[in-house]
């Protein structure tokens, strides 16, 4: 028997049964649709390979996917927005960093420090969650979904660019309105 | 079968059984009457929909409703006393927020850093609760309850007004009274 | 079923089973007996109806009450003694406080920022409990215990006296020696 | 039915169930002796009577006696050596201070600020247990323990010396040399 | 019956009952290898004899060995990436330290105060394991594992060094990048 402990909707804090370890995605998909959180979101964010990004369940970390008036592609966490950033690859002689895809979003007044990471300038701003490298994991995908669509949107071969290009340019304003 | 984790009246760390997933908010509504809460307020406060405020159930986060000696409408959460605010839509050329409806109070010595939000000037004040935009879910209802009395006070469209006088004033002093 | 959380004497995380809620009170007696407490002091300290401070069950926090060697009124708690203060109620024009009774102590270089407050000058102290305001709850008392003799010592009607006086003045080092 | 969370010696959070409450301290001795520990250690220390040092049971904290090399009397708990200092009683107009046997340690890059404390000059030390005045308990003494050997190397009746000679010196170096 | 806690590879809180505490460490190496941890890392990193560093069972604490492109030895422990290093005994009037093996990465913005690690220079590192001294124990060998191949590597004899040279030099940038 297991048991995993969530934070509701409500923000209680609710452990529910499992029977068994192969059940216990699908129990994370169920009240992950609620919006039903378990754990912290790791500082710096949830690793995932790139490749599980295009179908990724957000309901296994108690998000959704959403699309903003201006129809850009966001996730809602916790009553807060995340943007998507493509990342292109580094090859630099100081540093080598695979193509990855990054949700983030401004840093918040309520914000604990070890969550908030620097941009440049002034600007911070705390991760959601970053696709990057590694080989994909089905069971992180939706179930039935369908890979094409976004997948065409997928950074591709690293392109001649700046190093500060290539980093998410935190935009607060907007992120801070919660779409609920 | 599921378990919730209270913090009792009594400062207490009480978990209780649920039989099933749809029992929950029941049980919460039981104990919440008693002033027990689940979980940490979140940094910023709980953000429900605008459209539960006129007949939301406070019980479901340990809260209830009081009307100070000065006739303010007043919310108790663990003993401390947060005063209700209507904050008008903003929509200027650097921000747009719908109308909504806070429940806040000064900030005390005692606390935590990532709960105090910052005012105009060197006041801080801390959040219980922000209803504002989203879609009304009627699970968040006081059952039973009428919605009409306080509905009349919902702050409606978007008037011409400064944008600082559209964010809470903090007021320490009397909210720092506990009534108990 | 319940489930209350304790550290015991010896700092031990235990979990207690608890038939029903009705027996939650009884199991916290018992261990609360034995200095097991549950949860944490809450920032800025419990707070309680000052008509419960004259038979109030300590154990019920962990606690015991203890005079020290001076005969003065104190309360052990987690091994640390707290000074039993009169205040008298406070009714200036900045401010109205009713009367209330107070366990404090000076503040310990090992206590965390969130529970010290500020005295004057550059004392520092941390409060256990404020008896202040509020209405008798009858099973915060003693069982069987008689409530007549420090009744005759509850702080009365305010009488004009400076908000100075009125604050707690701590004594850090009489406090800082642990009776156990 | 009770249920006692320890970490373990590999640092993994674990609970284990107990029948009832006379058999808790028994298993604290047992999952004890394995270096497994229950809740943290106090700021400023656990606090013991001083009877209860020539013969108190190291494993109900998850602690061991060990001689260092030196032939020092030392405590290892979670890895780390405390050495064991003798503080005379302080008897000054100032202060009174029972005599009292502590075992601390030099404090390590690593410690949280909660559990510094301050001593002469810039060292700072930790405090695993404090032996001060208080009733002696049996049930902390090693079960068919023998009280004798160190019972003479008690500090016995206050004599006249500087107060800072009472404190403990806090010799980094060595102590910060794990023996494991 | 025993519990223990787990964070999953998805960063859920997970509890999984053990029948008894023989099977303890096989259900850690079960979840482990699935990149499961339990409980935090310890300030300073995990402590284990340096015997037993050469068939480590590495999923005991939710690790796995890695080879980087480099073909250098290291670990990954919940997505990032440690370098093993060794450390050659010290033996110096002021400080007496056996050889170690270290697994250690460059500090990240996102790693809290209370694990970063001073190093020469402004560099900052935070340890996973340390490897010294202490008396093997057969149980956190690799079941099955062979311990030939890497013994060979391991830090012999003090030899005159520096102690600077002695200290692991952070390198930040590689760490940084994980491989998932």
């Amino acid at each position: 028997m297991l048991h995993i402990e969530f934070i509701t909707d409500l923000g209680a804090q609710v452990t529910v049964d499992v029977g068994s370890a192969d059940k216990l995605l699908d129990v994370q998909r169920q009240y992950g649709r609620l919006g039903w959180t378990s754990g912290a979101v790791p500082g710096g964010g949830y690793q995932f390979p790139l490749d599980n990004e295009s179908d990724f369940d957000w309901s296994l970390i108690g998000a959704r996917k959403w699309t903003n008036p201006e129809g850009e592609d966001m996730v809602i966490h916790k009553g807060i927005a995340y943007r998507r950033r493509e990342l292109e690859a580094v090859d630099s002689r100081k540093m080598k960093l695979p193509a990855a895809v990054k949700y983030s979003r401004g840093a918040r007044g309520t914000d604990p420090e070890h969550v908030r990471e620097k941009a440049d300038g002034e600007f911070e701003y705390v991760t959601l969650v970053i696709f990057r490298g590694g080989k994909r994991q089905d069971r992180y995908a939706t179930p039935g979904g369908s890979r094409a669509p976004q997948q065409a949107a997928r950074p591709s071969a690293p392109r001649p660019q700046p190093v500060a290009a290539a980093r998410p340019a935190p935009v607060a304003v907007v992120e801070d309105e919660t779409p609920f």
